[in-house]
Formats: C-alpha cells, sequence, structure tokens
C-alpha cells in the first residue's frame, strides 16, 4: 500500500464531466489499496473569471481581498470532487489550504509555503477517507488570513503535501503526457521522456519548458519527492522525475545523454551602449536593475575598444521586468554615464538540456555546428553544467529547436499527441 | 458616532455596478463619523448555480461538503465588496463567518449560531476600518469546519452581530421598502409601517410575511438588537422593529391598534377521519407527527358523534412536511383505528396582527364580518394574543387579504412600489 498525492489542474475538473472523470480516477487508486489525497485547481477559467470581475470593480484590489477572492475557486472544484468521489462509494472529505496545514508567509498573491503541518490530512487518511485539498492557496500564521501562492501554486501545494506526508510519490495529472524532448507543437517528433532528474527539470522549466513550475521542482528536489507528470486524459505512465540518473538506472553507458531543448520567447534584451570601462560599473548596473525587481537571465559584455575605452553590457530578463528596469537604469544614467539603451523583445532563447553533456565536450560544438547549417544567428551563449542556452532571432526560433532536436538524435518514430488546455 | 450592522441581500450585490452602489452607501454611513459592520450574501444567483452544479455531480451530495461549497459565494463577494469600498478612498477588510467569530453547531445546512466572538471585527473597527463579514456561515468550533445557517441566515448573521458587538441599529437591506400592513402585490394600497415590536414581527414572520426570516427577529428580540427594515434602492426610512410598541411611543390612544394583514400559501392540511374518541389518541396522533419532522400549525377537532364515539381531527402543517407526515400515520393506522387519512393543499392561511388586538374584543367579530361579506367561507380558526389566524380556500386568499385590509382601515393614499429580486 502506497501514499498517493495527486494533482489535478484547471482543464481537468473544468465541468461537473471532467470531475466525474476525475472522481473515477481516484477511486480506482483508492480501491487498489492506496491512501490518496488529492489537490486540486480551480475548475476552467473560474480563476480568470474572478480576476475579471475584481477589475470591474476596482483597477487597484488590495492584495489581500484578492487572495480572499481567488481562493473562492478552488473551494468551489474541491467540494464537488468530494461530492462526486463520495458518489461512487469511496469516502472522501475536502480541505482548505489552512485546514490542510498549508503554512504560508504573508506575500499575499505570491505567497511562499514556510512549514507543512497536515494532521487533519494524516486522521482523514487514517480512518480510510480520500482527503481532497485545495490547491494554490495557504494561511499565514500571523494574520490568520487566506493566502495564495502565484502562478503554479497548486503543483506546489501538492508536492509540498507529499513532502510534508512522507507520500511515496506526487502524481501531477495535467493536459500532455509528460515532459517531452521539445515542445510537440514546434517539433513534431518529439518525445515523451521516461525519467529525468531534479536539476535536469529544473534547467527546462527554467528555459521555458511549462509543464512544471520552477517552485514545484525545486520543492521536490529539497524533499526529494518523485514527481510523476502525466496525462489525466489517459491512463499513460507519463515522465518521473526523481533524483537517479537515466544512466545510473539503466546500468549502461549507451543511455542518452541529452533529455531534451526548451525554448522561451518570454524574455527581452536589455544593451546599454558605450559604458565607461572602469572597475564597479557592471556591479552597479546590476544593483540597480536588482533594485527595480527584474530578474536578470544572461549577461553579455563586450570586450571594450582600447580607443575609446567604452564597452556595451547587454542581458536578458523576463519581457515584464522590462519597463522597470528600464526606467531603473535611465535614472542612473548621469552617475553612470552611458550613452544609451536599447531594448529589443524580439529574442527567442533555445536551451539544450542533459546531465550528460558535462563530460562530453563535443555538446557545444555540435549544438552550434546545428544552428550554422540551418542559416541562424546565434546572439548570446550561456551554460551550465547540464544546459547550454542561446539567443537568436524570435522569428528563427522553432527553425533552431527543429535543427536543434534532429542533430541530437532526439527525433522520435512518429507524432506526439497534443491536447489542448492549460491548468494553473 | 454610533455602531452599525448593515447587511445587503444577494440581489443588492448582484453584479459589479450593484457593489459599486453598496460601496458607496456604506463608504457614506462610514464618512458620517459611524462604526460600521457588513454582512453580505452571495451575488445574486451565485447559490442556485453552485446547487446547481452539485446536482450534476451528485443526486446526494454530503452536507458537509456542500457547506463548503456555497461558502463560496459569500467569500466572493464580500472581497469584491471590500475592494469596492477601499477604491473609494475607505479603509474595508473582509472576514469569513470563521474569523468574524460566527460559532454554530454541526449541523451542516442549517447550522444554529452558538456564540458570537468578534474579536477581529473589533480590532478593525478599533482602527477606522469597515469590517465586512460573510453572512450565511459559520463554523463549528469542535471539528473546525465551515457550516451554513439556511434560509435566512444571513439576516441572521447580521441581528447576531449586532448583539455580539452591542450595535446601536442592525439595518437589513433589502428589495422592499421595509415591512408592509399586507403584500403590495395583493393589496396594492399596503402601507408601509414605520414601526413593530418583535412580538408583532415574529408573527408577521411565522405567518408568511417573508421581509424578514423568523429566526433573524428571535434573535433580535432576545438581545434587543433594533432592526431597521429598509430598501437598499432607494435613501428612505423602512420598519424599525423593536421591544417599544408604537402607542407606548405615540403617547396616545388612537394609535392604530392592527399592524397588518399577513397570509401563506405554504401549508397544507391533512385530516384524520373517524378517530375513535378515547383519551391519549390525540396525542399519540401528534407525537407520530412530530417525531416525522413536521411542523404542526393548527389543530381542529370536531365535537365527537355521540352515537358512533368517532370524531375527525384536523391540522395545517408546512406543504412539505406532507408527505412524511402521512406516511407517519399510516404506519400507525392499525394501533389508533382510524378510517383514512385527506391531504388538502389548496388551502390559504391569512393572519390579522396587533399588539392592541388583545384588548379588544370587537377584533375577532369585525374579521370574521368583513370576510362573510366578501363571501370567504371560513375552515379553521386559530388565535393567540396578537393574531387571529384564519384557513380558507387559496383561490379567496387574495379576496380575503383585501377585504380584512380594508375592513381594517388599513388602506393607505397612493399605490406601494414593488421592487423585482430576492436575497438570501
Amino acid at each position: 500500500m502506497a501514499l498517493i498525492v495527486q494533482k489535478y489542474g484547471g482543464s481537468s475538473v473544468a465541468d461537473a464531466e471532467s470531475i466525474k472523470r476525475v472522481a473515477k480516477r481516484v477511486a480506482e487508486a483508492k480501491r487498489a489499496g492506496n491512501d490518496v489525497v488529492v489537490v486540486v485547481s480551480a475548475m476552467g477559467d473560474t480563476t480568470d473569471e474572478l480576476i475579471d470581475l475584481a477589475q470591474q470593480v476596482t483597477p487597484m484590489p488590495p492584495q489581500r481581498e484578492m487572495d480572499i477572492l481567488l481562493t473562492a475557486g478552488e473551494r468551489i472544484s474541491m467540494s464537488l470532487l468530494a461530492m462526486a468521489i463520495n458518489n461512487l462509494g469511496v469516502k472522501a472529505k475536502s480541505f482548505t489550504g489552512q485546514q490542510a496545514g498549508v503554512i504560508t508567509d504573508a506575500v499575499y498573491g505570491r505567497a511562499r509555503i514556510v512549514d507543512v503541518v497536515p494532521s487533519r490530512v494524516r486522521e482523514t487518511l487514517d480512518k480510510g477517507t480520500v482527503a481532497i485539498v485545495a490547491g494554490f492557496q495557504g494561511v499565514n500564521r500571523d494574520q490568520n488570513d487566506v493566502t495564495t501562492l502565484g502562478r503554479g501554486g497548486s503543483d506546489t501545494t501538492a508536492v509540498a503535501l507529499a513532502a510534508g506526508l512522507n507520500a511515496d510519490v506526487c502524481e501531477i495529472y495535467t493536459d500532455v503526457d509528460g515532459v517531452f524532448t521539445a515542445d510537440p507543437r514546434i517539433v513534431p517528433r518529439a518525445r515523451k521522456v521516461d525519467r529525468i532528474t531534479y536539476e535536469e527539470m529544473l534547467e527546462m522549466a527554467a528555459c521555458g519548458a511549462k509543464v512544471l513550475m520552477l517552485r514545484c521542482v525545486e520543492f521536490g528536489r529539497r524533499y526529494s519527492v518523485p514527481i510523476h507528470v502525466r496525462s489525466s486524459f489517459t491512463g499513460q505512465t507519463g515522465t518521473l522525475v526523481t533524483n537517479i540518473p537515466v544512466a545510473e538506472e539503466a546500468q549502461t553507458v549507451e543511455a542518452p545523454i541529452i533529455t531534451g531543448v526548451a525554448h522561451d520567447r518570454s524574455e527581452a534584451k536589455i544593451t546599454i551602449v558605450g559604458v565607461p570601462d572602469v572597475p564597479g560599473t557592471a556591479a552597479r548596473i546590476f544593483e540597480v536593475v536588482a533594485l527595480s525587481g527584474a530578474n536578470i537571465d544572461m549577461i553579455v559584455q563586450n570586450v571594450s575598444a582600447a580607443a575609446t575605452g567604452l564597452t556595451d553590457i547587454s542581458f536578458t530578463l523576463p519581457e515584464a521586468d522590462g519597463p522597470a528596469a528600464l526606467a531603473a537604469l535611465r535614472a542612473v544614467q548621469d552617475e553612470i554615464r552611458f550613452a544609451s539603451l536599447q531594448f529589443d523583445d524580439q529574442i527567442g532563447k533555445l536551451s539544450l538540456i542533459g546531465a550528460g553533456m558535462k563530460s562530453s565536450p563535443g555538446v557545444s560544438a555540435k549544438l552550434f555546428a546545428a544552428l550554422r547549417d540551418a542559416g541562424i544567428n546565434i546572439e548570446m551563449i550561456s551554460t551550465s553544467e547540464i544546459r547550454i542556452s542561446v539567443v537568436t532571432r524570435q522569428d528563427s526560433l522553432n527553425d533552431a529547436v527543429r535543427a536543434v532536436h534532429s542533430a541530437f538524435d532526439l527525433d522520435g518514430e512518429g507524432d506526439a499527441v497534443v491536447h489542448a488546455g492549460t491548468g494553473r
């Protein structure tokens, strides 16, 4: 008998029929002899509809009230799912984030989980009852107020609960079959990855693979929670995220060393032109940008021209952080004495990820050659032990992904199946 | 400076525009120097939509889950209203029933309030902030689970909070201008009552006047909370429910002694034919009916025919309780040895209410004469110190109400204004 945490996103519980389908799956897991905890998101577009209502009432909703409003969504889906499971003859009870012991800080709208005290969930399981828990929400202990966890919050709730309950596995049900070697909408021959390490998954998530959110994978890694990403539409095995590398498990040196190709269109590039090349200037620039709230990703500094003593510094950041970063830099133009600023939101980032690449020196050469052969120009490069990222023009990103996917023999036999919908 | 509790029903907060209108009214009360607590129902049809969703999922939803589901409705309206008030520059915070300290028993779906501990609401008021509280809901202390209060629950929340906070007045905003001498849809010349005692209001509510629920008035009487029933669509003064009779306040014997005419179409009549007229039989019959869960209202027993020693017993009860009562009686037919059962759902009840009538012997005679002149047959009669009720055929009930209203000189000058919509 195992303890399983299952998480279902908004598209899996979009209407009464979908909820009944999920109930059936939960009942099967319970009848197979497992203890089952289910974390559920709000139904379909509920969250967007609530945000829309708030905006009709005020342009600047207080974040505390916004969190109270949004948490109504999971309240509805969790109670309906509990009803549907009871209707199949399996006992089920629903719990809010607060009742499930999901303790967070007081940063409304994007609270972080600081503790999980799932005593009521544990008692419920001990009575042979399925526990349904509202995803995306918790309670801050000081104010005793409800909080929401921000994007990907329900996945984080599920993994945190799995850690707190010492579950055998955390199953994330979604609208895709698992983690793919590339986005199947761009690379039809993309293959499902059966197994991936937390580190690789973190790189994939950070580089634009949207199937799992960064925070949830970080939580899984810290507490060694095996995460099984799988489709709620099929019964198939998906992708298992663990700390055991494929090669080690497979006991073979022939195991593929490249996990996949991720891409990201959400970044922009800021170039600071004509920066005096004196010590401390770069540090000052990135301090200013960080204080504006922007997350800097890649940085490139040109060799300075000896004649002028001036250099250009480029960095990438989430496009949405651009305006604040630009404003912050303009405010210190006189102090730093750079010439001008350029903002470029037409960039794309491709990342090749694989735990094996650190011991394979030929990987970067092969990547650059594949892009060159496809006629694609590389604007920036950054690497980590298990990742190489390059920035290209956004309109050549799809070609770049396909070229690299083929070059590393990742193409599968048939076309991947793509389902519609998104979760939260 | 006064402490005012305001309660707004579902039709008053049906959409973003209505919520903004309520916010304006709340802000005015606050800016006038008052401490303001607002109790709010779910928006418009939200509750019915949630019930509908539950029924799509299962024919028999567990009541605990149903309560969790339904309380999502007030969560949405209370946070939106808090946002709208903040948007007008007045500080406001919303609280669930639990956060506001509304403690109930564990009877899901129709919980009773056992205590009110509004310390967070009090702290909020002390900081000059408006407190918005979800109506219709509480928490049961033993299980730490959310409960709902059943029909009219939001009114009860408001009056209970007003009692717990020792408020100066509890204003119930609704879609009518106050309590009327009769239903304006039946008697266009019905007049608004300016002032009414708890006892009279209880009789009005028990006899079908739907503007305030029985439970809320009972709460108000027990804790002497002045209740002001008024329209959320106009700024006019409505009806004040207190423990001070009109005549006493007005210091005049000329004050009208009749408060109004209530009517009720929701009852049915059961007649037990051929009951042996021996001691204990009636007691046994009403014991059986009570155990079926039915609320008995009026009872009539015919004088037994000396020749047979048999009598007929009739009683009225809510129509919905009829099937259970009939089944319970059939189960004891052999024991009690009555001949047969009759069920009549075509009855109507008219009640004349007024604190002055106990000292006015001519009231019943005048009532019966008015009905006789209008050609209306009386089937049952019951009286209390401040009420006379008669049962008629349902299809002559409207005529009966108009005839009695006129006979007691209750008709006003012009026609009453009727608004659409209902609250909860």
